[in-house]
């Protein structure tokens, strides 16, 4: 196993244990303990220059809310950089980011450090974004309590694609959205569950056949569930084929 | 405060723990003791018939990867509806399925009780989904390691919209993608941080003008990081005139 991980994250948060919960479980808890990934979560209120260790304050202008101060954040983060000789990206989870996607998952797999920003309350500081901020993501168009679930999510996507961090025994190949296209149905043990049986063809044994099923599955559900997903896939010319006769039979 | 809750999650997963650690947590975690919402979260693998108490097994036809059975997820869901004398939604949490946004978190938020699903491994056998789902959302175009964390999000994102999880100190009315437009900046003290200063307006202490500002910023922000929300926004003529002029003097 690697001593140098693959990547590096550190998180500043409110939160710490939160992640530790969750990305010290499963596929990427086991990463960790190999070294493939690193990952550090910083506790924003650490770094309160208050006695009473408070990272908000009333919003300039009124207004519901608490908003985050931009001095602890500041300070979290340059416990960070000023140990290091170079400057990893600095990503804030927004919902006024950028939507992430699995193509950004995969371009972000490929940096060797990053510094999550998550924020909480009504919001953060203006000008902390503006000071450190270089990127802001957003997981999609819906209100959550704060960024941590967000920042988890990217995290777990990332590692995912991390050399390494899959064993062999896993695989991102036939995941939805790897090829663009949605993946086959599977099934396991037993052949038959509450009058359900496994369709004949996957106990054929047949491997041609078998592909073949799968990949016109991955074909159909994508066009029932998410047409969209098909004009980016990756098509061959038997699947455009397919997917004419299986329109033209709808 | 209320003892019978706005509404009842009952999540299955093979990882309950990570639930705990974050839901317990801040806004979430206030509504859960004061008995506004309820939650439970249930170990499939509690369920399992086997005596190693496996969940899982090799896929019918080949391929990496191991899936999920379905005889231990349908006793843990029978566990939660033989005690009922209604049936709740049940929500699979799959890359396949609606995209979720702050919409569907509205609808969501009328209900009762709802019951999720968190799929890992390659995925979980095909008939359970027949057999027991009556919904699949996905948080993003995007692969994780498991349902657990887009469960979380739905879950954090619906339960703010439930009457007395938000306190009054607390409001989504000003927040991003509540209104359809993106949120305002937000600032706090000190008044000069780092050489930036917080903009004049908001320290006129002239209500009428910082509102002005506020919603100009959120209309600015808007049209620059996501265009295609304006279209779908509530805006008034006044709204109007000022994206004319904006996108005039760009």
């Amino acid at each position: 196993m690697s001593q140098n991980p693959h990547i590096r994250f550190d998180v500043l948060t409110l939160f710490p244990e939160m992640f530790e919960a969750v990305l010290g479980q499963s596929i990427i808890g086991r990463a960790r303990q190999n070294h493939i990934v690193e990952m550090n979560f910083i506790n924003i209120r650490d770094y309160s220059v208050d006695k009473h260790k408070r990272v908000d304050d009333y919003p300039y202008g009124g207004g519901s809310g608490m908003v985050m101060q931009p001095m602890p954040i500041y300070n979290a983060y340059r416990s960070i950089i000023d140990q290091l000789d170079y400057k990893p990206p600095v990503i804030y989870l927004s919902p006024q980011g950028q939507v992430f996607q699995q193509s950004l998952a995969r371009e972000l797999s490929e940096q060797k450090h990053l510094i999550l920003l998550c924020g909480h309350y009504e919001g953060i500081d203006e000008r902390i974004i503006e000071d450190i901020v270089d990127m802001e993501i957003s997981i999609g168009d819906f209100v959550l309590t704060g960024g941590e679930l967000p920042a988890m999510c990217i995290i777990d996507a990332i590692c995912r694609l991390v050399p390494g961090v899959l064993g062999q025994e896993e695989s991102f190949m036939d995941e939805s959205h790897y090829n663009g296209l949605l993946e086959y149905p599977q099934y396991t043990r037993p052949p038959v569950f509450n009058q359900r049986k496994v369709p004949d063809v996957l106990l054929s044994g047949h491997h041609a056949n078998i592909q073949k099923w799968r990949r016109e599955q991955s074909l159909i559900r994508t066009l029932k569930k998410r047409p969209d997903l098909i004009e980016k896939a990756e098509l061959s010319s038997q699947d455009r084929e397919f997917i004419e006769k299986f329109k033209n039979n709808i």
